[in-house]
């Protein structure tokens, strides 16, 4: 079986934009509340919820570490998967645009801590790839419905390398 | 003007029911995910959205440290308001119980590192007590609508204690 490769760049919310939001307080807030002592920055994600309802779950998993081989995605149809790393740390996050039901070429980015994702409706993304032991994530994500999930095994994995 | 004081305490899911959801990885995971490499803690939040939709924003302010003393409490009517933080610190929850529409005898929580919270719709609350400046919350709450925020400003304030 042969593999094929992508190198993990920097995550911008311009590259980023055609798979989903970067949730991160760039610039300056949309608005100051409680008596001017907080930032908002308001209303970052493109969220969908069809057929159920918005809810908070946590995710906890194993880290990996670069380079790393990959065969799974899956995607989402009726809803937007967001993720909220809960301590200041980077992950790695692995897209593909559509190509005739599966996932086409990839792209792979490294986010700044700090850094959150959201995952529009039906775009393909890896499972989340920790890069520390123990990493909680806050998801947000369609609760209830059904057939929200589709996973795709990919016949040449991916190897995804560190952009050193 | 006289004040009045209440003694801060470690947050619990029990003690904080009646005013929300703490959202931490408690115990075995509901499910586990992405070939069973992922624990899945699922919709720990009672979220409301009435007249709107879900959205994340993130909020970011400056720290308040112990004893602190408050006149601003806060309430949604038509949303639940869950913070998430997005670094691994402890935060200050302050919430009462309504008394004939105003803010009863005040409850205070500092959180464990890891925790978030979802506080219910119509619950009184602080706005945001940091206790580490530039400490960034996702914050997941009602976008759109309209007569979402209703303000209290105490006529005698509450002082916030450690609890040492």
């Amino acid at each position: 079986m042969s593999e094929r490769s992508v190198t993990a760049v920097a995550l911008t919310a311009d590259a980023f934009r055609p798979f989903g939001d970067v949730i991160a307080p760039l610039g300056d807030a949309d608005m100051m509340i409680n008596d001017g002592r907080c930032e908002r920055f308001h209303d970052l994600a493109r969220l969908t919820f069809d057929g159920g309802e918005a809810g908070i779950s946590l995710f906890r998993t194993d880290a990996i570490s670069l380079p790393f081989t990959m065969d799974l995605m899956e995607r989402h149809p009726l809803g937007s998967q967001a993720f909220i790393p809960m301590s200041a740390q980077p992950f790695l996050v692995v897209v593909a645009p559509d190509d005739a039901g599966r996932p086409g070429t990839p792209h792979a980015f490294i986010t700044n801590a700090g850094q959150g994702v959201n995952y529009l409706n039906n775009i393909w993304h890896a499972p989340l790839l920790a890069l520390e032991d123990g990493a909680v994530f806050a998801v947000v994500d369609l609760i209830g419905g059904g057939g929200n999930l589709e996973e795709f095994r990919l016949a040449t994995p991916v190897t995804v390398l560190a952009d050193v």
